[in-house]
């Protein structure tokens, strides 16, 4: 038996760590302070109160967000200065505007005149900052660095109201996800910072406070050079997960996320354990290994303490709705599990894990809620 | 401008047209009748206490569930006859306990002697509902067909407590899912139906209320015969989606949910269009076309009353956290969408939808809620 609170769960349950969460803040603000960038997390990965907690005692007060419900939740929970880090959609502004009414900082992000327009049209008694997102090769969204015309556009639409300040521009690198080599995602971070930073040398007569803002998790991770970024926005990097270790942009000891599983049926003659615990509990994302192996997760041993060691011989293969499996390599490995049991997952994607948990537990017992677990789309305060 | 309740929504969000769900409940139920099964639905597909209202204004009275949440779920909004499809979590005795004392007939299913050996023992003051999970080539769960000593043994231990009643043999054949072509599906069905046939004949004696009982989608919907089947046990039928019209159990018309998402940018040098949608609204499931092409959803655009109707000239090509990416075919195409402007989405997997769902409109614009949106792990009523 496990002598702790884990004893008690009846359902899966994520149990996040958080000296490990401290750990990995803390080595991401000293990379950030040695360039002398501002270090702005976002919170999309965890979507916690509790985790934001946790985060703030390490000395940090801004934040990114990617929705205006979550810019509320946080809000909440007493954050003051939010960047929400999405296109912004026209549709929210009536409660963007309560939320900028509540807070000492809020900014938007905007890629298109139409939403410039609107927006410069539409807000009044409040103050909001803009930043441009500008699209250095992800093509999700944003203006191209060289569009100097729709840069000027965009300036001269928000220029109209004075409620509005542009801050300057941000990306998001998210294809350094699909690149397998650590020296591949530093060029595309390298071509981002010199075409952000080009950006910056053109705009900064006119705009002395400009501000460049990078984002994602392993382009970060595996920068050398940060030199010149204002503003660094990793989200991941709180939680890690399988993905980011098989990236070499974490080792599994630095993941600070899992989700306890009951097991519920024995499999001894193919090496597997069943647990209650699937893609409802950690989403389906999965990877693929060399040997073409799917990989839904990995597996973890919980101590007495409620921290976990990894079980280096033991994988997720599957995830359908409701159930898990756990592959062991031997089926010697399963002597020690019986029905009833609690094994961890440290899920393949922490963000789409989060999304998707209501609550998460810490390791010394507690219950946290999270955005999910709100009961209204713009939690009130 | 759509002239309806859509106008009015922020935030990505789920719509069902009551009318396809019917359609979709009565042709099963036809195909059920004409083989004298029982229709039993798994309700996992929607968690959603209208859609199961539907369905129950079609006939329904007996359902099928993944979870013991999901049961008090539906024991609250007045279903009385529910089965637990999942090997039991001996972790949730106390409140299954609970459960059996508020509705009529409540069964569980196991598959290993030591869930059974827990259940026995601690069961007391209620009724249960036993069923033996049969593993008919899935490989999930399950007792394999021919181990008759363990089906002898599983039932010389539950019938030690006079408070269980063996009910019979159940089984899900998932691995329908993989397979390409429906004679494939047609056969893995087959297989099962005599598998299961064989079960019956070698315990009716001893059991003659004995029920075989077999579930899934594609099976079902392939199946030629379903002679000698006593239940039926499909979810995804009610809803449909990408993934089952892909496979010829539906056509795009058939699919009765879609997810109303905001557009948030414009890309037509790209025929793109961006939308606030992503996995965490629709989930991260998705398909490769022949060609290669990742399919994360088919395109819709509402109609003045609530429905709508398919593009296929479009294409969700990319879902991120957040973010959805709509491909069209041409340029030209884009030039009736302007940001703030709402496009749907049918999911490629309707029952992960529902998994990250709070709730759900009806095309009448009525807003439902779902499990996802109780507070409480086990719903009191």
């Amino acid at each position: 038996m496990l002598g702790n609170f884990l004893d008690t769960i009846t359902i899966p349950s994520p149990v996040v760590n958080p000296n490990i969460i401290r750990e990995n803040v803390m080595r991401m603000k000293k990379k950030c302070e040695s360039f002398n960038a501002n270090f702005r997390p976002h919170f999309k990965t965890h979507q916690c109160a509790y985790v934001g907690t946790v985060v703030r005692e390490c000395g940090i007060t801004q934040i990114a967000v990617s929705s205006v419900s979550m810019a509320f939740y946080f809000a909440k929970n007493g954050w003051k200065d939010i960047t929400l880090a999405i296109p912004f959609n026209i549709r929210e502004l009536k409660p963007l505007v309560e939320l900028a009414g509540k807070i000492d900082v809020l900014n938007i992000m905007i890629d298109h005149e139409q939403a410039a327009q609107y927006v410069a049209e539409n807000v009044q008694g409040v103050k909001l900052g803009v930043f441009f997102k500008i699209d250095t090769g992800y093509k999700r969204c944003g203006v191209q660095p060289q569009e100097y015309e729709t840069v000027d556009k965009l300036l001269s639409i928000i220029g109209q109201n004075n409620n509005l300040t542009f801050k300057g521009f941000l990306t998001h690198c998210g294809h350094t996800y699909q690149k397998t080599t650590c020296e591949e995602r530093q060029e595309i971070l390298e071509g981002a910072r010199e075409a952000m930073i080009a950006l910056r040398v053109r705009y900064i007569t006119k705009f002395p406070k400009i501000i460049i803002s990078v984002g994602d998790t392993p382009g970060i991770s595996a920068a050398k050079n940060l030199e010149g970024i204002d503003e660094i926005r990793p989200g991941n990097y709180v939680f890690f997960d399988v993905m980011q270790a098989r990236m070499n942009n974490c080792e599994a000891k630095n993941i600070s996320i899992t989700v306890a599983c009951p097991i519920i049926s024995l499999h001894p003659e193919r090496n597997q354990v069943v647990v209650y615990g699937g893609g409802t509990h950690l989403s389906k994302e999965y990877l693929v290994s060399e040997q073409g192996q799917k990989i839904c997760g990995w597996v973890v041993k919980y101590n007495k303490d409620g921290t976990w060691t990894h079980l280096p011989n033991a994988l997720v293969t599957t995830l359908s709705q409701e159930h898990g499996i756990i592959t062991f390599e031997n089926a010697a490995d399963l002597n020690q599990y019986k029905i009833g049991d609690v094994i961890g997952m440290l899920p393949v994607h922490s963000c789409m894990t989060s999304c998707v948990s209501k609550f998460m537990y810490s390791t010394d017992g507690t219950k946290h809620g999270t955005l999910l677990g709100e009961t209204e789309d713009y939690p009130s305060f």
